[in-house]
């Protein structure tokens, strides 16, 4: 394969890390993928999330990139229950503005295109853009970068795909229109998760221009003021918190777990006091991760 | 129709309310429904939810039944937006155990069931039950209630489907095997909307025996210890708070509404002092509804 020859040529000595995703190659955790790490990774896309934490567990991968929220649809709750169900480390975050381009295979103009597959949540996106174009009908397909590599492995000649930059490139596509999202206020934040192991023979890590946040979820015992009292530990050290999250707790209907966000570096006095703090408050605590803050 | 009929018959001076709901009928949410307003009511399903609420916008519905949250997979967010953007009241909670059965065509034995319709969200809380049957294959299948309506409708004479009683008894089929669900933790909560306007024509309502919650929805301004200070308007009066849920607010990114659920009534003096305290200290605030409490 072209793509080993390459790697043996040019980089004999140094092994690439391998970084797990969900969805195909072009999909936008890739883009975050290159945003966290650079080019010189190899990437292994899974088909579901699970898949991507179990490729870590299973020591498969080196790394996984997740995406955690985004800024019109909110959290991605499954893998919110993923970071508590596989112990590993939240060691960076990035923010990936989601841009959708119009990509068609080389040879069709923007005039033959007839048919428009993309992710259901991609075309939602893009009505603007459809009720322009009223002579495209929309092709719900199960992955935006998936439908790329479709369009053309098919060859087809009246159709495009709704996708980003980074699969047009990958695939050997042409974007016939750039950027046809209606909102551009559109950014999806990635984790990087390590296993915790291997943390900890990286402990030198750059100090973030941003500063750093810290993760981590916790139960509360069910008494009234229980959160408000969770919070104090942050709020009275004067620690910003960024997001809170809540996910329903097994076994335990109509009690939650909270996932925080905080500013602050855990070999901080103020954090370490705020979690010894917290500790005292809480039923259950894990700090998910310490990692600089993203742009 | 038998139905109208009926209605003519034993009902002739009274109309029955119209109430919508998302799912086929049989779903649980028309279970909700009897729970919340007894079975002299009509119902209106619909696709989607978004149509439940536009229903009850244009007057074709006199109240609406949504699904808010499921002790295993948590909260229905969508709904959360919908609550928002369509300025209703909630004046009812319930919450539904999800029992699923095992529901075939009269004269479809156990032991002719090669094949088992129903949502992925049923078939994956019935796990055991495959284990158990490796007989069977599962069909994923748009609807519970709708995959009862279909084995019967087609008349299948190898295929059951997984479904509350509620549709067994509405479609004419047989239960074969009771609560295969694994977890009998599983419930559902659910909210009866009202349109403004009406509600106070229904001021008299009776007094909860366990007491009431007051729902409301909020943003803080982005400034450190904003929600600490938001919770305290609660914490201070002893006022306990039952759900927290945050959504992204739409236009600014990486803040946040807050959903929240607490005991109280809004016209308890300390309850009223919460809210003009939280006023004081939130951008925006909405309450969207003060109802008694649920079982």
């Amino acid at each position: 394969m072209g793509r080993s020859l390459n790697r043996k040529e040019f980089m004999p000595t140094t092994k690439r890390e391998l970084i797990s995703f969900q969805g195909e190659r072009g999909a936008f955790s890739q883009q975050a993928v290159q945003q966290l790490l650079g080019t010189n990774v190899e990437v292994l896309p899974c088909q579901r999330f699970e898949e991507v934490f179990q490729s870590l567990a299973d020591k498969k991968a080196d790394g996984a990139v997740i995406p955690i929220e985004n800024t019109l649809h909110g959290s991605v709750h499954e893998n919110y229950d993923h970071l508590l169900r596989f112990d590993f480390r939240i060691v960076a975050e990035t923010g990936v503005r989601i841009v959708h381009n119009l990509i068609a295979p080389p040879g069709v103009t923007f005039a033959k295109v007839r048919r428009v597959f993309s992710h259901p949540v991609a075309i939602n996106q893009c009505l603007d853009f459809f009720a322009q174009n009223q002579q495209v009908e929309r092709v719900p397909f199960y992955d935006t970068a998936g439908s790329v590599k479709m369009v053309m492995e098919e060859g087809l000649k009246d159709a495009a795909a709704i996708a980003s930059a980074l699969a047009a490139e990958i695939y050997g596509a042409r974007i016939l229109r750039k950027s046809i999202e209606d909102d551009r206020r559109n950014f999806t934040r990635f984790f990087l998760l390590r296993r915790a192991a291997d943390v900890k023979r990286r402990s030198a890590r750059p100090a973030g221009g941003r500063g750093w946040k810290t993760s981590l979820v916790f139960t509360t015992r069910n008494i009234p003021g229980a959160l408000f009292r969770a919070l104090s530990a942050f709020a009275l050290r004067d620690l910003n918190l960024m997001k809170i999250e809540s996910r329903p707790l097994r076994g335990r209907p109509w009690e939650y777990l909270f996932y925080l966000d905080f500013l602050g570096k855990t070999d901080e006095p103020r954090v370490r006091n705020a979690l010894g703090h917290l500790g005292e408050l809480a039923d259950f605590l894990r700090v998910l991760g310490c990692y600089p803050r993203g742009e």
